[in-house]
C-alpha cells in the first residue's frame, strides 16, 4: 500500500455564525448581493495548487445543480456508499478509507476537501493542512454547520487575512 | 415611558469554530499563546464608548472569577430571575423586559451587551448595532456557540478587521 504524500486544503464560504448552507442546501446567502463572490476570490489560483478532490454525496448534488462544473480537469472522488454514476469527472469511493488509499496510490500532492461531513472526518483524522474561510457578512441562523465535535483542541496558525469586496472576510490558517 | 436612545454593542471573543467558552465556561483557549490578548485587543477603546452594561447570569459568575473587574464605572446590568447580591457594581434586572425599561429610563446611549444567551435576545429583538468579534486561531470542537436560531436573516456591514499579535482576526460589523 502507498503511502501518504498529500495534504489536505479547505477552501469554503461561510456565513459569520459559521454556516455553509441553509437546512434545505440553499446557498442564496453566500453569492447575493457581492460583486466578486467568494467563489471567485482567490479560487482560480486554489484550483491550480490541488491535483485531487473529495467531497461528499451531498455536496456532488449541490455542485451538479450548479450548472457549471468548477474543478476543471482536477481528479475527484465522491464519498457515498449508494451512488452509482455514469459521471466521468468523478470517481465514487465508498468510504473514507477507501478515499485515503484511492489518493495514496495515485501519488496525490494536495487534496481539496469539501463538504461539511467531509471536512470534519478530514480534520478530526489530522489530515488537513490549510484552511481558507471566507466568511460572508450575514447571520442566517440555522443551518448546516461547517465545524462540529473534535478528538481534541486544533490550534491553528494564522497565514492572511484579506477583505473582499462585498465585505467577506477570507482567513487562511495552517494546521500543524 | 422613556423611549430608546441606545445602541446595543457586542465584543467578544471566539473561536474559529465560533464557541466563546467550553461548556464548562473554562476560556483557557481564548487567551493561551497569545500575549495580545483579545481583551486587550481595542477593549479599553470600546469601554470608553460605553455607558451600560448588560450581561447574563453565567457571565457575570465568570466575570468574578476574573479578580479584577474589567468595567470600572460602567453601569452594569445582570439578568437573573434569581440573584440577590449586595454587589454595589451591579443591579440586578428580572426579565429583558426589564432591562430595556431600565436602559431606557437611564438615558443610556451605547451599552455592551455580554454573554451568549443575552447577546443572542437582543439580536434576535434588533437592538445590537455594532459587532466586534475577535476569532481567536483554535478549534475547540465543543462548547457554548456565541450565535443560535433568529427569526431572520440579519445582514452585516463590513467595517474593519484587523490580524492582532498571536494571530487572532476581529473584525466590526454594523447591523442595520
Amino acid at each position: 500500500m502507498a503511502e501518504r504524500k498529500w495534504q489536505g486544503h479547505v477552501f469554503i464560504g461561510m456565513s459569520v455564525d459559521g454556516m455553509i448552507a441553509r437546512t434545505d442546501d440553499d446557498l442564496d446567502w453566500l453569492t447575493g448581493g457581492s460583486e466578486e463572490t467568494p467563489e471567485d476570490a482567490g479560487f482560480t489560483a486554489f484550483m491550480e495548487l490541488v491535483d485531487h478532490m473529495v467531497m461528499g454525496r451531498s455536496t456532488y448534488d449541490i455542485v451538479q445543480s450548479f450548472g457549471e462544473w468548477p474543478y476543471g480537469d482536477t481528479k475527484v472522488l465522491v464519498l457515498s456508499t449508494t451512488l452509482k454514476t455514469g459521471d466521468s469527472r468523478v470517481e465514487v469511493v465508498r468510504s473514507f478509507e477507501e478515499a485515503v488509499a484511492r489518493l495514496n496510490d495515485d501519488g496525490a500532492r494536495h487534496v481539496y476537501v469539501d463538504g461539511g461531513r467531509t471536512v470534519r472526518t478530514f480534520l478530526a483524522a489530522g489530515l488537513i493542512s490549510t484552511l481558507t474561510l471566507t466568511r460572508v457578512p450575514v447571520l442566517i441562523g440555522e443551518g448546516k454547520p461547517l465545524f462540529g465535535a473534535i478528538p481534541a483542541d486544533i490550534p491553528l496558525r494564522h497565514l492572511e487575512t484579506r477583505t473582499l469586496n462585498g465585505g467577506a472576510v477570507q482567513t487562511r490558517y495552517a494546521i500543524g
